[in-house]
């Protein structure tokens, strides 16, 4: 079976273990092997350091937005490969491959534009110049200068070409080379980009590395310039802001962890509204693309109390449309989890729900097309439902990482806010109504412990990007239990990638930095 | 003797336990008590969320700029008071106080007056919408809303008074409640300024608490929307980083540590420059006001190799006059470390540079004016010299808290920038020449590892405000050994206390919250 190489120094290198199989999570076969036993991390991490970011210092904002073109047209040209390898290694029908692959082309050309608007420079202006005296001629200006060390990816395996794009462009845009370590799972189609964006020689020695495997000695070979982007469990991230690369080498961190986002119905609406509909086609959408294998997705659906039957009505019956199993079933709307052990997790957290909530759509009444239930790591969408989300636990602190979702009951929107926030922080929450004042005030009001409010009303019903699409334009991230991290947000992701400084001096110094 | 009174939950509470003593550092004399035992930390910081930040968060941005005018109204009526603290408990002399106390009251009227450019406002916002729909139906705009927790300061030994209100200008600007633990050693001042602005009755209950003594359990009764703000050394901020509040419940942190700052007088300059004497003038000023204990404070001073002979000569005539003692005598320039603690600290980083540096200024020659050696905290200034600044370790790595510095010899640009980056991120380092052109090349070259570079030109000698202090217009912080924070920098300081949000929605929704 075939061995991955990995990219490190500049050349592709096979690690010397027997490593970890990937598979098939439909099939259960085996696919490829991925290992990174006996790489030299220590002087990887320097090339990238020394060569792959020296190169591309040298070159200004514009035309390392030309390199993000690049990159995107050479993907463009291998997008066939990569719906197989999503199928194969990911499970998923080809719409939700669609999130990854195209979704991660589309990032790309968004900052390749971006780049266009900061032109031929090697920094950035944070601000104009404040004088720091009564005649004027000392001052104060803030400059972004691009961070001298590399971007280590530590990356989830829902997400095996976005979570690597959305991150790159950025990093490359700013100037800095990025060592992206996927998630072994899924590692198959990170590593192809990679490979093929390498050989395309598209970008400079040193600028991208991939690393497969375990991610043994990656944060020890990090030093204080560095920057660390982690997307993953809670747990892992606790672990990664103890090491000494973060707690005494200060490395720059930004982390995405769990999150219990929400979907809120406003009062107002009847289950004649279109507002209403709006809400559940969104919600029932999210439980179902990737097979809830979102870290957006929604985990929790309120709707005001006179509203909890026919919400659970109309969700369970476009619930029970949707077809479960082999993605290359054309007759399959949502695929597989992508392995036994995410399997084994979300059927764990449905065993938990189970203990405080009512099941209103049960997943096991999904037979799987094409696929045998017993290798199969499919499992049906399952709606659970709380009468009383104030007493309820589970619902609010347990991120299901799969097709499952709870519908909560509210009295108010002031109780509906109370009970989003019992989640301590989340990526995203999304709205629906039909009143522009109560959708404004309650998305100010929840705007602190989320990185994005969705407000869907009838007027965008065909423009609006959808509760879980991270558009590029917008902040992604969330603040507590979300890990507090910052991504995209359009220019504001260069930000992690910089260094901000204060220059003060007179104003001949900082006119010949104006120039 | 008196013990100070710990403010929590809206009441002063005495601790219950012995406590800790603080002593005046020349005199050797016991001052007063402090203790924390016995406080019920969780409840006190949960009156802080609730009343405090409900209060501040009612109010505008320039309402609240109006507290902290008032704040600085009483500071400016109690300052005689703050000034006797200072030399009571910290052994500075009266403008070395006034680096703390004047420095604090100009922090404040600095936002006070920034509060007003924000307006009749309860969030701020991060630029304006960006379109995600063909039809421009569908927008996406930031926004930066208040944390909904308060913020700790674990403050550092040397300021005192600017300590607190240089991260509580900001804090409560933003509508998020402060608790402040000072170290114990100078608690006295912070605990009284606290008390000045408790008892006049400007801010609103629960907006502003002090915690003196031990900081056992304040860590354990932080939550996810809490920020954290420490400053002091590196080896405590890692304890901190890996603190189940900050590795768990992802609580935001920003630390100041270690930092090995520099000052590079650039080629081209003679000892008859006035480059020159800038230099000279500056390196010597910072290794002894407040006795070298500024986190800014210049530790290493480069020079062209042809000039380290004449740099060596000029600063020693010129520490040479430095008088060093009692504070109370008015014929003394420079006062007393703040402990035995920190006498002793500084003896040890003394004793290392030798290892590895020749003695070009001996402390030890500075007969103390109205002191007891073997009472008083004081040291003489102290400049060591390496020949090879390669080979030195110490002299790049360790922090001496006190009027102690190196002179190091450079041969070119390029070689004193890679010595300065010898020290892996510092707050600031100063700049001295002749040439607009070369210093502006140099600071952005160096712009990546400093918070602040200060350049210092002879057309700029008498409006230049000092290599050390920390103008509020300007950022305070710096990566890598520094901690990694960002402080002050104007409006930029606002972030810290803010969450930012992306809200995605109609032109409707967005227009109702542009209003």
């Amino acid at each position: 079976m075939m061995l991955l190489p990995n990219h490190l120094s500049g050349r592709w290198t096979s690690g010397t273990g027997t490593g970890s199989v990937l598979r098939d999570p439909v099939l259960g076969t085996e696919l490829v092997r991925v290992d990174a036993t006996g790489l030299d991390l220590p002087a990887g991490f320097a090339f990238a350091r020394t060569q792959g970011a020296a190169a591309l210092r040298e070159l200004t904002y514009r035309a390392r937005g030309e390199l993000l073109a690049a990159i995107a047209k050479v993907l463009q040209a291998n997008r066939d490969a990569y719906y197989e390898i999503a199928t194969a290694n990911s499970g998923t029908v080809k719409g939700d491959s669609a999130v990854d692959i195209d979704g991660a082309i589309y990032t790309l050309g968004t900052y390749a534009k971006l780049a266009s608007t900061l032109g031929d420079r090697k920094y950035l202006f944070d601000g104009d110049a404040t004088s720091l005296a009564k005649d004027g001629t000392f001052q104060s200006r803030h400059f972004l200068v691009p961070t001298r060390g590399l971007a280590l990816f530590i990356n989830a395996f829902n997400f095996p070409s976005w979570g690597l794009w959305e991150k790159a462009a950025p990093a490359l845009l700013s100037g800095v080379p990025v060592v992206v370590k996927p998630a072994t799972s899924t590692a198959w189609l990170t590593q192809r980009m990679v490979k093929d964006v390498v050989d395309a020689g598209v970008l400079p020695a040193g600028a991208l590395s991939v690393v497969c495997g375990s991610s043994a000695g990656l944060l020890d070979a990090l030093e204080p310039f560095d920057v660390l982007s982690f997307t993953g469990s809670a747990e892992t991230a606790a672990t990664i802001r103890s090491h000494p690369a973060v707690a005494q080498r200060s490395v720059r961190t930004n982390i995405e962890a769990d999150s219990l986002n929400s979907a809120i119905l406003l009062p107002g609406e009847d289950a004649t509204s279109p507002a209403f509909d709006l809400f559940v086609k969104e919600v029932a959408r999210e439980m179902t693309v990737k097979a809830g294998q979102k870290c957006t997705a929604i985990r929790r659906a309120f709707v005001p109390e006179s509203l909890y039957d026919a919400t659970a009505a109309a969700l369970n019956a476009r619930l029970g449309k949707t077809t479960v199993g082999n993605p290359r079933n054309e007759t399959v709307r949502m695929g597989s989890l992508v392995s036994r052990a995410q399997l084994q997790s979300v059927r764990d957290g449905i065993a938990a729900l189970r203990q405080e909530a009512q099941l209103l759509h049960d997943g096991d009444t999904h037979g799987l097309v094409d696929a045998d239930p017993g290798v199969a790591c499919c499992v049906g969408p399952t709606l659970f439902g709380v009468r009383d989300g104030d007493a309820a636990h589970i619902v609010h602190e347990r991120e299901v990482f799969g097709p499952v979702a709870t519908l909560v009951p509210f009295r108010s929107v002031e109780h509906a806010v109370s009970l989003v926030r019992r989640g301590q922080g989340s990526l995203v929450s999304s709205l629906y109504g039909s009143d522009p004042a109560a959708l404004a005030d309650t998305a100010i009001e929840l705007a602190d412990s989320h990185g994005r409010v969705h407000v869907i009303s009838p007027d965008v019903a065909s423009s609006q990007t959808g509760h879980g699409n991270v558009m590029p334009q917008s902040m992604h991230g969330g603040p507590g239990r979300a890990g507090g991290g910052e991504e995209l947000g359009g220019l504001r992701a260069l930000n992690f990638y910089h260094r901000r400084a204060a220059i003060q001096a007179g104003s001949a110094v900082l006119a010949a930095l104006a120039g």
